[in-house]
């Protein structure tokens, strides 16, 4: 783990939450307590439920606040800060709590996937990182997720470091990739920091870097006779390639014994080179040889693909992952829901707004997701205000809460609460599980959902459900603002 | 600078650069010289050109190029790799040459970006981290550079910190978007790192956290009375925020003198709210009071405002410039062009395809942009072998590559190399500008092109030639390995 290395970015802040920090220093309002809540407001590729991922990243970047003195030197150079304020963040440290949803979660719109409870100018200061770590890796999460749902227990990689954008979007990108449930990344550096298993074999260069193909080939079977996928498109696939990857095959590993092998197509009619591929190695012997394929490949395609009776073992996905290029955004936000006056008595705050769907649940809540007792599903998910308990020994009766005509009783089932403290007076008191233990939690919990909330187009939408109360306080806000 | 704190990304790379240079190694191509071009199929929205940049950064990894011991046990771990591949890693550095287009040139399909001369090894490692920086900064320039244009003069600022894709794309995002033509960023690491402007004021939260709108905007103008830009739109932009705006501008600013300020709208219909929040501010006096907006911009929103009248002095752009939201990939690839053999002959290699547009243009190449000396205008650029001279005093005689019964005679014409040394035997020979020369060359440099290549839709093609030799070369490979 390249731990050592990592950079402090305190900085990687929107400038406004230093002026505001500012503000609130000189205006009195340093040490009151702020209840922030990230939250998303719709699923990327109009999907049914997002992965939230990203949370570790958020827990070291806050272990590591604080301010250097070459910080303090260009905040003062920019000659709109108070001394005091500049000698306040010398010994700036997070001291609030933060809860949160682990990571591998389904999530859903609306949810507080993050709720930070801290003076003001700390947890106006965390905006721009919290939300940054926990948009990109739930985007590409989701997207990961998509995907290997698509290849049907086949295998899938992450093969998009070069499109990535920047160095963190390929490094973090893989991590939660693999979170998402890829098998593995092409990138080194992921394996090395996170554990995220790294392989690969050649590009189009080594073949033409030799004299022949078939040299080529051979050159490569004698080096890694265990691990040969050879790149069978550099110049002709099934008349050039197939052919020269069986010959070196049968003349390096049969030897040998080894059976096990592969071939990699990267460009041209993925259904019928592969099946044509498939036939001929079969003929030949190679029965065990996998079939890679990496060319532009995304849900659909794979999902095409497969319908077409392509004969693939192992997807590598690039671009189209690792930018979640149809839909590149996870659009959480960072609003206030609550402050605390100065006897501690939570007062909620809401946002309004013209657009409907941009109103925001106001107060510190609380998210239960209610699992039916028979079946271990999913059946909704229901926030409440923080002092409220659910009691899911008996029924219970629910509400949309923008038609609270339509109403919906469980019964039998469990009630879970999704956020779990992460931080609290500053200290971190979360156990992080390992990378393996969140990628297994994501593939149970994605599990727990019914499969109409998991078709890529026009999925059932979920339940996410107010209380009675915490709907009461959201109404009357509206109406105080009006 | 916080230079000190830059990672060593020597190992992002993909895992079979490692394998194949362990193969390299193993097969004495070690010190083989190998040529590869960076170059691009498409500009991404159907532009007419992109920008190119990422140089800076990637001459920080060239320099930064080192195995740690713990890397060299990470590789070891694998059991993949002989031991004197591994003591090999343990002294590598970069020995090879590289040429570049300089940051902020406009730039075509198929021209080398980069163009990297080295011992096999060498250059097969750092494919990776190369198409990274090039890919992300360029994808990021060349949107940014769309948006600034659609602005036709007025101020963009980069607000997209918290919806980039990692921390990396949020910092040297804003860098390459300042390139492009925005005029400065909320990131303010950017600001402090490399020197790119970094602004902001105010967020909903400020306006949440006290009593009344008014005492929010009352609160903020004494605290900044030279830097007042608030925030209208948290409950009623027309009814509650700009009265309230102008009530404080009136009690704080006015009895200062103070006639610069700002309102910031972020919701609703820009066009209407902005001519309306216009009106309101300059009847009330406030003629030199700054209109700001930032809601789901990008260039064709922007357009389409300014049509319509809107009263904005200054954009400011989020997710859909630091994603490049609408096409979130520049596709670079990293090909062989040549091969040098044991005298030191070089030997073009081409890739063949089954897709025409994928073929690669092979050998070591010059590039040139001619210009007319009357207009200042780029007329064309010519692909020419490494040893050809362009006259430029006299007539000269262009076809199409790809149809070569179409002639274009240039005349009157000057010709400008396009890529300059940047590293010669592995020590960087080239004098790097400053952040802000590489954003007012690209500023001359897209003034140089004609407005028929600027269209965002549609635009004209712009002429890439290459020379008959080279030209030749090409035809001469392709039928040689058909």
């Amino acid at each position: 783990m390249k731990t050592e290395e990592k950079l402090n970015m305190t900085m990687l802040c929107d400038f406004y939450e230093l002026t505001m920090g500012n503000g609130y220093f000189k205006n009195g309002y340093k040490d009151r307590i702020t209840y922030f809540d990230v939250f998303f407001r719709s699923v990327p590729d109009k999907g049914g439920f997002a992965i939230v991922a990203g949370l570790e990243q958020l827990i070291d970047y806050i272990e590591n606040l604080h301010f250097t003195k070459e910080d303090i030197e260009y905040l003062r150079g920019r000659k709109l800060f108070d001394e005091d304020f500049l000698t306040y963040l010398e010994n700036f440290r997070f001291t609030g709590d933060i809860y949160a949803i682990p990571e591998g979660t389904p999530v859903f719109p609306r949810e507080p996937l993050v709720t930070v409870r801290a003076p003001a100018i700390e947890a106006q200061l965390i905006e721009t990182f919290t939300l940054l770590t926990i948009n990109h890796q739930s985007l590409i999460a989701t997207k990961a997720n998509r995907i290997v749902r698509a290849a049907r227990g086949r295998t899938v990689l992450e093969f998009g470091s070069r499109r990535a954008q920047g160095a963190d979007a390929a490094i973090v990108g893989a991590r939660a990739a693999y979170i998402g449930g890829c098998h593995g990344t092409a990138c080194t550096i992921s394996d090395e920091m996170y554990g995220v298993p790294a392989g690969g074999t050649m590009a189009h260069a080594w073949v033409q870097m030799f004299d022949s193909e078939y040299e080529a080939f051979k050159t490569y079977c004698e080096i890694y006779p265990t691990n040969a996928t050879l790149l069978v498109d550099t110049y002709n696939t099934l008349k050039s390639g197939v052919p020269n990857a069986i010959r070196a095959f049968n003349e390096v590993l049969k030897p040998l014994g080894i059976t096990k092998c592969g071939i990699r197509l990267d460009s041209g009619d993925m259904t019928y080179l592969s099946r044509q591929a498939r036939k001929m190695l079969d003929d030949a012997g190679w029965t065990d040889c996998k079939i890679s394929v990496s060319n532009s490949l995304d849900e659909y395609l794979i999902q095409d693909l497969l319908i077409q009776g392509a004969e693939i073992d192992m997807f590598g996905v690039g671009e189209r992952m690792i930018t979640a290029r149809s839909e590149p955004v996870f659009g959480s936000v960072y609003k206030l829901a609550a402050v605390e006056d100065e006897e501690g008595n939570i007062i909620p705050k809401i946002k309004v707004s013209e657009n409907v769907g941009k109103i925001t649940v106001p107060h510190f809540k609380k998210l239960y997701r209610f699992y039916g007792r028979d079946t271990g599903k999913a059946i909704a998910d229901y926030m409440t205000v923080y002092d409220e308990q659910v009691d899911d020994t008996g029924d219970m009766e629910l509400f949309d809460p923008e038609a609270t005509w339509k109403t919906k009783t469980v019964y039998n089932f469990t009630a879970r609460e999704l956020q779990v403290p992460i931080f609290l007076g500053g200290k971190c008191v979360y156990e992080r599980p390992s990378l393996e233990q969140i990628r297994e939690y994501c593939r149970q919990q994605v599990d727990t959902l019914w499969d109409e909330v998991k078709r890529f187009d026009y999925p059932h939408k979920y339940y996410v459900d107010l209380s009675r109360k915490l709907w009461q306080i959201q109404q009357d806000l509206l109406r105080a603002k009006r």
